[in-house]
Protein backbone atom coordinates (compact mmCIF):
# COMPACT_ATOMS: atom_id res chain seq x y z
CA UNK A 1 0.00 0.00 0.00
CA UNK A 2 1.76 3.39 -1.07
CA UNK A 3 0.83 6.16 0.96
CA UNK A 4 -0.18 9.80 -0.91
CA UNK A 5 -0.75 12.65 1.11
CA UNK A 6 -3.36 14.92 -1.00
CA UNK A 7 -2.35 18.39 0.63
CA UNK A 8 -0.49 21.48 0.29
CA UNK A 9 0.46 22.19 3.66
CA UNK A 10 4.06 22.09 4.87
CA UNK A 11 2.80 21.45 8.35
CA UNK A 12 0.71 18.10 7.31
CA UNK A 13 3.92 17.23 5.35
CA UNK A 14 5.97 17.55 8.54
CA UNK A 15 3.92 15.29 10.85
CA UNK A 16 3.41 12.24 8.42
CA UNK A 17 6.57 12.79 8.26
CA UNK A 18 7.80 12.58 12.20
CA UNK A 19 5.21 9.40 12.33
CA UNK A 20 8.01 7.70 10.15
CA UNK A 21 5.89 6.72 7.02
CA UNK A 22 7.24 6.89 3.67
CA UNK A 23 4.59 8.88 1.30
CA UNK A 24 4.45 11.03 -2.16
CA UNK A 25 2.45 14.36 -2.16
CA UNK A 26 -0.03 15.60 -4.15
CA UNK A 27 -1.59 18.77 -4.67
CA UNK A 28 -5.55 18.78 -4.34
CA UNK A 29 -7.85 21.41 -6.12
CA UNK A 30 -8.81 24.43 -4.46
CA UNK A 31 -11.63 23.46 -2.29
CA UNK A 32 -15.17 25.28 -2.01
CA UNK A 33 -16.22 27.83 0.74
CA UNK A 34 -17.57 26.41 4.09
CA UNK A 35 -20.58 27.97 5.36
CA UNK A 36 -20.85 28.59 8.85
CA UNK A 37 -24.66 27.21 9.48
CA UNK A 38 -23.34 23.96 7.87
CA UNK A 39 -19.67 23.47 8.68
CA UNK A 40 -19.48 19.83 10.03
CA UNK A 41 -21.36 18.94 6.46
CA UNK A 42 -19.13 21.11 4.18
CA UNK A 43 -15.96 20.08 5.92
CA UNK A 44 -16.71 16.55 5.09
CA UNK A 45 -17.33 17.94 1.37
CA UNK A 46 -14.17 19.96 1.21
CA UNK A 47 -11.75 17.15 2.41
CA UNK A 48 -13.98 14.32 0.28
CA UNK A 49 -13.33 16.71 -2.43
CA UNK A 50 -9.82 17.40 -2.07
CA UNK A 51 -9.19 13.63 -2.11
CA UNK A 52 -11.35 12.96 -5.40
CA UNK A 53 -9.51 15.91 -6.94
CA UNK A 54 -6.37 13.71 -7.28
CA UNK A 55 -5.64 10.46 -9.80
CA UNK A 56 -6.14 7.35 -7.62
CA UNK A 57 -4.05 3.67 -8.60
CA UNK A 58 -5.91 0.71 -6.83
CA UNK A 59 -2.50 0.12 -4.98
CA UNK A 60 -2.72 3.42 -3.08
CA UNK A 61 -3.81 5.08 -0.03
CA UNK A 62 -4.36 8.58 0.11
CA UNK A 63 -4.71 10.84 2.47
CA UNK A 64 -6.62 14.58 2.85
CA UNK A 65 -7.93 16.70 5.38
CA UNK A 66 -9.43 19.96 5.81
CA UNK A 67 -9.02 21.87 8.86
CA UNK A 68 -11.10 25.44 10.16
CA UNK A 69 -12.08 26.70 13.71
CA UNK A 70 -15.16 27.78 14.79
CA UNK A 71 -15.58 30.98 17.21
CA UNK A 72 -19.05 31.80 18.33
CA UNK A 73 -20.84 29.84 15.27
CA UNK A 74 -18.54 31.84 12.56
CA UNK A 75 -16.05 29.27 10.44
CA UNK A 76 -12.60 30.95 10.19
CA UNK A 77 -10.64 29.80 7.61
CA UNK A 78 -7.05 31.25 6.06
CA UNK A 79 -7.64 35.02 6.64
CA UNK A 80 -7.53 37.25 3.60
CA UNK A 81 -4.93 39.48 4.46
CA UNK A 82 -3.66 41.75 7.42
CA UNK A 83 -7.06 43.49 8.30
CA UNK A 84 -8.80 40.36 8.55
CA UNK A 85 -6.13 38.26 10.11
CA UNK A 86 -5.87 41.05 12.89
CA UNK A 87 -9.79 41.27 12.74
CA UNK A 88 -9.74 37.10 13.58
CA UNK A 89 -6.94 37.08 16.29
CA UNK A 90 -9.38 39.96 18.25
CA UNK A 91 -12.44 37.64 18.13
CA UNK A 92 -10.82 34.83 19.67
CA UNK A 93 -8.84 36.78 22.10
CA UNK A 94 -9.60 35.43 25.81
CA UNK A 95 -12.11 33.13 24.23
CA UNK A 96 -12.66 28.89 23.70
CA UNK A 97 -12.69 28.31 20.04
CA UNK A 98 -12.87 25.00 18.13
CA UNK A 99 -10.53 23.20 16.06
CA UNK A 100 -12.32 20.77 13.39
CA UNK A 101 -10.44 18.55 11.17
CA UNK A 102 -12.31 16.14 8.73
CA UNK A 103 -9.40 13.41 7.31
CA UNK A 104 -10.56 11.69 4.60
CA UNK A 105 -8.54 8.65 3.54
CA UNK A 106 -9.53 6.35 -0.30
CA UNK A 107 -7.95 2.70 -0.55
CA UNK A 108 -9.36 -0.06 -2.47
CA UNK A 109 -8.72 -3.96 -2.03
CA UNK A 110 -10.68 -6.33 -4.35
CA UNK A 111 -14.01 -3.99 -4.79
CA UNK A 112 -14.47 -0.90 -5.79
CA UNK A 113 -12.33 2.32 -3.76
CA UNK A 114 -13.52 2.89 -0.04
CA UNK A 115 -13.60 5.98 1.28
CA UNK A 116 -13.93 6.26 4.64
CA UNK A 117 -13.82 10.02 6.68
CA UNK A 118 -13.77 10.93 10.38
CA UNK A 119 -14.34 14.79 12.04
CA UNK A 120 -11.92 15.47 14.72
CA UNK A 121 -12.70 18.53 17.72
CA UNK A 122 -10.09 20.04 19.44
CA UNK A 123 -11.11 23.12 22.29
CA UNK A 124 -8.86 25.74 22.42
CA UNK A 125 -8.89 28.36 24.76
CA UNK A 126 -6.87 31.24 24.30
CA UNK A 127 -6.12 34.26 27.07
CA UNK A 128 -6.40 37.64 26.84
CA UNK A 129 -4.01 39.17 23.45
CA UNK A 130 -3.13 42.59 23.69
CA UNK A 131 -3.11 44.46 20.21
CA UNK A 132 0.80 44.94 20.46
CA UNK A 133 0.86 41.20 20.02
CA UNK A 134 -2.03 41.10 17.62
CA UNK A 135 0.10 43.96 15.40
CA UNK A 136 3.87 41.32 15.68
CA UNK A 137 2.03 38.44 14.85
CA UNK A 138 0.36 39.75 11.91
CA UNK A 139 3.10 41.22 10.60
CA UNK A 140 5.45 37.94 11.24
CA UNK A 141 3.65 36.98 8.18
CA UNK A 142 2.41 33.57 10.09
CA UNK A 143 -1.37 34.13 9.63
CA UNK A 144 -1.74 33.73 6.24
CA UNK A 145 -1.53 30.63 5.41
CA UNK A 146 -3.61 28.64 8.50
CA UNK A 147 -6.99 28.62 9.52
CA UNK A 148 -8.78 30.90 11.99
CA UNK A 149 -4.50 33.19 11.06
CA UNK A 150 -2.94 31.26 14.25
CA UNK A 151 -0.30 28.60 14.14
CA UNK A 152 -0.53 26.94 18.23
CA UNK A 153 3.05 26.32 17.39
CA UNK A 154 4.07 29.24 16.59
CA UNK A 155 2.05 31.66 18.83
CA UNK A 156 1.56 31.73 22.44
CA UNK A 157 -2.04 32.56 22.65
CA UNK A 158 -3.40 29.22 23.79
CA UNK A 159 -4.10 29.30 27.98
CA UNK A 160 -5.40 25.82 27.11
CA UNK A 161 -6.05 22.82 24.48
CA UNK A 162 -8.76 19.83 25.22
CA UNK A 163 -8.37 17.20 22.05
CA UNK A 164 -5.45 16.27 19.69
CA UNK A 165 -2.69 19.15 19.90
CA UNK A 166 -1.66 17.73 16.29
CA UNK A 167 -5.03 18.26 15.22
CA UNK A 168 -4.94 21.55 15.64
CA UNK A 169 -1.91 22.03 13.88
CA UNK A 170 -3.64 20.10 10.88
CA UNK A 171 -3.83 16.47 11.11
CA UNK A 172 -5.31 14.66 13.81
CA UNK A 173 -2.61 11.76 14.19
CA UNK A 174 -4.15 9.56 16.02
CA UNK A 175 -7.69 9.08 13.89
CA UNK A 176 -4.92 8.76 11.34
CA UNK A 177 -2.94 6.02 12.55
CA UNK A 178 -6.09 4.01 14.05
CA UNK A 179 -8.10 4.42 10.54
CA UNK A 180 -4.75 2.89 8.52
CA UNK A 181 -4.48 0.42 11.26
CA UNK A 182 -8.00 -0.74 10.19
CA UNK A 183 -7.12 -0.82 6.67
CA UNK A 184 -4.07 -2.86 8.03
CA UNK A 185 -6.52 -5.25 9.44
CA UNK A 186 -8.62 -5.66 6.28
CA UNK A 187 -6.02 -6.60 4.21
CA UNK A 188 -4.66 -9.69 6.06
CA UNK B 1 12.38 45.37 36.24
CA UNK B 2 15.16 43.18 34.34
CA UNK B 3 13.70 39.87 34.22
CA UNK B 4 16.07 36.56 34.71
CA UNK B 5 15.58 32.81 33.78
CA UNK B 6 17.02 31.06 36.23
CA UNK B 7 17.16 27.45 34.24
CA UNK B 8 19.28 25.92 32.02
CA UNK B 9 16.76 24.58 29.82
CA UNK B 10 16.90 25.58 25.83
CA UNK B 11 12.84 25.34 25.65
CA UNK B 12 12.15 27.20 28.50
CA UNK B 13 14.38 30.30 27.04
CA UNK B 14 12.76 29.44 23.45
CA UNK B 15 9.26 29.61 24.80
CA UNK B 16 10.44 32.95 26.65
CA UNK B 17 11.86 34.48 24.26
CA UNK B 18 8.84 33.96 21.72
CA UNK B 19 7.06 36.20 24.33
CA UNK B 20 8.89 39.01 22.77
CA UNK B 21 10.48 39.58 26.56
CA UNK B 22 13.61 40.99 27.39
CA UNK B 23 16.06 38.39 29.67
CA UNK B 24 19.09 37.25 30.75
CA UNK B 25 19.73 33.47 32.04
CA UNK B 26 21.29 32.23 34.94
CA UNK B 27 22.42 28.45 35.83
CA UNK B 28 20.40 27.24 39.16
CA UNK B 29 21.93 24.49 41.42
CA UNK B 30 20.81 21.04 40.11
CA UNK B 31 17.59 20.67 42.58
CA UNK B 32 16.86 17.88 45.07
CA UNK B 33 14.72 14.79 44.74
CA UNK B 34 11.10 14.64 43.88
CA UNK B 35 9.59 11.85 46.11
CA UNK B 36 6.27 9.93 45.01
CA UNK B 37 4.14 10.29 47.73
CA UNK B 38 5.24 14.29 48.48
CA UNK B 39 5.70 15.15 44.77
CA UNK B 40 3.36 18.84 44.98
CA UNK B 41 5.56 19.73 47.85
CA UNK B 42 8.76 18.75 46.40
CA UNK B 43 7.69 20.15 43.16
CA UNK B 44 7.51 23.52 44.86
CA UNK B 45 10.56 23.25 47.03
CA UNK B 46 12.54 21.95 44.17
CA UNK B 47 11.48 25.66 42.21
CA UNK B 48 11.90 27.78 44.82
CA UNK B 49 15.65 25.99 45.91
CA UNK B 50 16.17 26.75 42.04
CA UNK B 51 15.62 30.42 42.23
CA UNK B 52 17.28 31.11 45.35
CA UNK B 53 20.06 29.13 44.43
CA UNK B 54 21.26 32.30 41.79
CA UNK B 55 22.17 35.87 43.37
CA UNK B 56 19.47 38.27 42.85
CA UNK B 57 19.43 42.05 42.87
CA UNK B 58 16.69 44.57 44.14
CA UNK B 59 15.79 45.70 40.09
CA UNK B 60 15.22 42.02 39.04
CA UNK B 61 12.75 39.45 38.43
CA UNK B 62 13.94 35.97 38.72
CA UNK B 63 11.72 33.16 36.88
CA UNK B 64 12.50 29.51 38.03
CA UNK B 65 10.17 26.16 36.88
CA UNK B 66 10.60 22.92 37.36
CA UNK B 67 8.65 20.20 35.54
CA UNK B 68 7.38 16.70 36.05
CA UNK B 69 5.01 13.74 34.64
CA UNK B 70 3.23 11.69 37.14
CA UNK B 71 1.81 8.12 35.85
CA UNK B 72 0.10 5.59 38.31
CA UNK B 73 1.50 7.12 41.40
CA UNK B 74 5.14 7.53 39.69
CA UNK B 75 7.22 10.85 39.65
CA UNK B 76 9.12 10.38 36.17
CA UNK B 77 11.99 13.07 36.26
CA UNK B 78 14.86 13.05 32.93
CA UNK B 79 15.55 9.09 32.24
CA UNK B 80 18.83 8.43 33.22
CA UNK B 81 19.79 6.09 30.17
CA UNK B 82 18.52 4.39 27.28
CA UNK B 83 17.03 1.34 29.15
CA UNK B 84 15.23 3.63 31.56
CA UNK B 85 14.01 6.08 28.72
CA UNK B 86 12.51 2.93 26.71
CA UNK B 87 11.03 2.11 30.18
CA UNK B 88 9.43 5.04 30.88
CA UNK B 89 7.98 5.17 27.20
CA UNK B 90 6.33 1.40 27.77
CA UNK B 91 4.52 3.09 31.19
CA UNK B 92 3.39 6.18 29.18
CA UNK B 93 1.74 4.43 26.31
CA UNK B 94 -1.94 4.13 26.51
CA UNK B 95 -2.41 5.51 29.24
CA UNK B 96 -2.99 9.25 30.71
CA UNK B 97 -0.46 10.72 32.93
CA UNK B 98 -0.20 14.57 34.36
CA UNK B 99 2.26 17.09 33.70
CA UNK B 100 2.93 19.09 36.71
CA UNK B 101 5.37 22.32 36.66
CA UNK B 102 5.98 24.62 39.77
CA UNK B 103 6.38 28.14 38.40
CA UNK B 104 8.49 30.43 41.07
CA UNK B 105 8.84 34.28 40.79
CA UNK B 106 10.89 36.51 42.62
CA UNK B 107 11.12 40.55 43.14
CA UNK B 108 11.41 43.29 44.96
CA UNK B 109 9.72 46.75 45.30
CA UNK B 110 10.35 48.64 48.75
CA UNK B 111 10.47 45.65 51.24
CA UNK B 112 12.49 42.18 51.32
CA UNK B 113 12.37 40.16 48.22
CA UNK B 114 9.11 38.26 47.93
CA UNK B 115 8.68 35.13 46.24
CA UNK B 116 5.89 33.61 44.68
CA UNK B 117 4.54 30.45 43.53
CA UNK B 118 2.33 28.00 41.41
CA UNK B 119 1.93 24.74 40.26
CA UNK B 120 0.12 24.57 36.67
CA UNK B 121 -0.85 20.79 35.87
CA UNK B 122 -2.19 19.37 32.24
CA UNK B 123 -3.29 15.95 31.81
CA UNK B 124 -1.86 14.09 29.04
CA UNK B 125 -3.55 10.73 27.15
CA UNK B 126 -0.99 9.04 25.47
CA UNK B 127 -2.12 6.73 22.15
CA UNK B 128 -0.24 3.12 21.94
CA UNK B 129 3.07 3.21 21.38
CA UNK B 130 4.79 0.20 18.93
CA UNK B 131 8.20 -0.76 20.88
CA UNK B 132 9.37 -0.49 17.13
CA UNK B 133 8.17 3.24 18.00
CA UNK B 134 9.94 3.80 21.20
CA UNK B 135 13.04 1.54 20.17
CA UNK B 136 13.50 4.54 17.32
CA UNK B 137 12.67 7.66 20.07
CA UNK B 138 15.26 6.52 22.09
CA UNK B 139 17.85 6.35 20.36
CA UNK B 140 17.09 9.61 18.56
CA UNK B 141 18.39 11.00 22.05
CA UNK B 142 15.48 12.81 22.55
CA UNK B 143 14.24 11.77 26.10
CA UNK B 144 17.19 12.59 27.77
CA UNK B 145 17.13 15.93 29.06
CA UNK B 146 13.12 15.98 29.22
CA UNK B 147 10.95 15.16 32.42
CA UNK B 148 9.34 11.82 31.61
CA UNK B 149 11.45 11.07 28.69
CA UNK B 150 9.38 12.41 25.75
CA UNK B 151 8.93 16.23 23.91
CA UNK B 152 5.53 16.72 22.96
CA UNK B 153 7.07 18.77 20.28
CA UNK B 154 8.98 16.66 18.49
CA UNK B 155 7.42 12.64 19.24
CA UNK B 156 3.54 12.12 18.19
CA UNK B 157 2.20 9.90 21.12
CA UNK B 158 -0.81 12.17 22.07
CA UNK B 159 -3.73 11.51 21.73
CA UNK B 160 -5.27 14.03 23.83
CA UNK B 161 -4.22 16.90 25.99
CA UNK B 162 -6.68 19.07 28.24
CA UNK B 163 -4.58 21.91 30.00
CA UNK B 164 -1.78 23.73 28.82
CA UNK B 165 0.00 22.83 26.09
CA UNK B 166 3.30 24.88 26.74
CA UNK B 167 3.29 23.24 30.63
CA UNK B 168 3.95 19.89 28.62
CA UNK B 169 7.15 21.72 27.37
CA UNK B 170 8.03 23.34 30.57
CA UNK B 171 7.08 26.47 30.99
CA UNK B 172 3.05 27.60 31.84
CA UNK B 173 3.30 30.47 29.70
CA UNK B 174 0.03 32.22 30.62
CA UNK B 175 0.49 31.49 34.19
CA UNK B 176 3.68 33.43 33.47
CA UNK B 177 1.89 36.25 32.15
CA UNK B 178 -0.35 36.62 34.97
CA UNK B 179 2.13 36.31 38.05
CA UNK B 180 4.37 39.40 35.57
CA UNK B 181 1.07 41.46 35.23
CA UNK B 182 0.35 41.45 38.94
CA UNK B 183 3.88 42.52 39.74
CA UNK B 184 3.96 45.03 37.28
CA UNK B 185 0.13 46.13 38.27
CA UNK B 186 1.64 46.78 42.40
CA UNK B 187 4.67 48.49 41.33
CA UNK B 188 2.10 51.42 39.52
Amino acid sequence: MRLVLVSASPRRRALLKKLGLKFSVRRPETPEKIRDAHFKKDLARTALAKINSVPFRPEEALIACDTIVVCRGRVLGKPRGIKQAAEFLRLLSGRRHAVYSCLALKYQHGGPAVVRHKIAVTKVYFRGISPAEIKAYVRSGAPYDKAGGYGIQDSLFARKICGCYYNVMGLPVSVLIDMLKAVKNKEK
